[in-house]
């Protein structure tokens, strides 16, 4: 049977998702716990990897089992087994054909910022600081620019070999409570950093170093501006992944 | 000349704030940041303790130094020195008869709640997990029981050698967002694990444990009844002392 998980995972102790010769992956210890609880070596695939030091509340994850544990139980059985820095919130059954990566919709990531002078100890795991609150009207209006169907060629780390490289965007939302600031981005998919990408390009123009125009230029370009740097990893959590 | 500094720290991995012969305290690492900045082993005096575990968003501790650094840059100066897990937010000169902890005119503690069937990593560090929802409206209820002037013994923990247990609690108030139940308690000053005792008693009646009736009594008598137990450390911060 195949089965869904649903995992939670704090990203700072981890090298990433993806297994890793030599670093502590959210993979390896989600398959050691499925061995431990079945003896079966099962080849796991998620909707995606996440970078080091990047989080999620949701992340789905598919495999095959020839276990008899009921497939809702799999959430269960499997916390035990997990450190404290990742868990499994709901596991189910699906079809033999349901596909974590392929069968994805749209995938929802948030990435958020901390305004103030100093590191807050309460915050710096989840949040990237900034000395200043960035101009968030400008912000808004460039999600608009980022938003709908585009070669996303400049917003892709240099050094992927993707070659396709259009994808939708759903939807771009800035939100400010207080201190806090969110981008929350939704897709059909993402190159590798996209997100990171596009929170440092609208930082940068809530920081006056780039003008909703640059951005559009840089989507129709493909060039990027060093004004537009990749956001920090810390920031950054996968929400939601749709199916 | 007398500094006060403003910390904010994750208790997580810390033994608590005081000085312990074999843990590691936030105490000891701000007097050996202080120590590597100036080459003083101060003697440093907080609001309070906090237990293994509990955070604090705004910590309070003056110390006496005859350091030339002027006061107010102390907070950028020791943050290199201290770990991730503990940062100075401010720091200012105040007069010699400033005392950070017979000073405090009053503290607000939070307690937060995270009501899910499993863990989620994401929230763990910070909030205590509870299966269900409990009655926010009991609570609600409960909290007029608690608000005022009170010989506070029953919300003491044993062992405690305090004399005077009499307190006076200016709020509590109770907070539901979505899956998310925090209790805030401002004092004039709380004994020996008493938020976390406050918090325990108003989640039995919540679950229908205890009446209201029976924490009246319980504050009456002195007698703590066993449904009245002391909520975890990780759900705890302290937010604010004012002077």
């Amino acid at each position: 049977m195949r089965v869904l998980l649903t995992l939670s995972y704090d990203g700072t102790d981890f090298c990433g998702y993806q297994v890793q010769p030599n670093g502590r992956s959210v993979e390896q210890v989600l398959n050691d716990a499925i061995f431990a609880l079945t003896g079966e070596r099962v080849k796991s695939v998620s909707s995606g990897r996440t970078d080091s030091g990047v989080h999620a509340y949701a992340q789905t994850v598919h495999f095959d089992t020839n276990s008899t544990i009921p497939a809702k139980n799999f959430a269960l059985a499997l916390n035990p087994l997990l450190p404290s820095d990742v868990k499994v919130l709901k596991s189910k059954k699906v079809s033999g054909d349901f596909h974590a990566r392929y069968g994805a919709k749209s995938k929802t990531y948030r990435y958020s910022f901390y305004v103030s002078q100093t590191e807050n100890p309460m915050f710096s795991r989840y949040k990237s600081l900034i000395k200043q609150m960035p101009n968030v009207e400008k912000m808004k209006e460039c999600c608009k620019v980022i938003e709908g169907t585009h070669d996303f060629k400049c917003f892709m780390a240099s050094g992927s070999s993707v070659k396709d490289t259009t994808r939708t965007v759903y939807s771009v939302k800035i939100t400010k409570r207080g201190s806090f600031l969110d981008i929350t981005v939704k897709g059909n998919g993402f190159l590798y950093n996209m997100v990171r990408i596009i929170a440092g390009t609208l930082l940068a123009v809530g920081e006056n170093k780039l003008l909703s125009g640059d951005v559009a230029r840089m989507i129709e370009t493909g060039d990027r501006p060093v004004q537009a740097k990749t956001a920090e990893a810390r920031g950054l959590a996968l929400i939601e992944v749709k199916y």
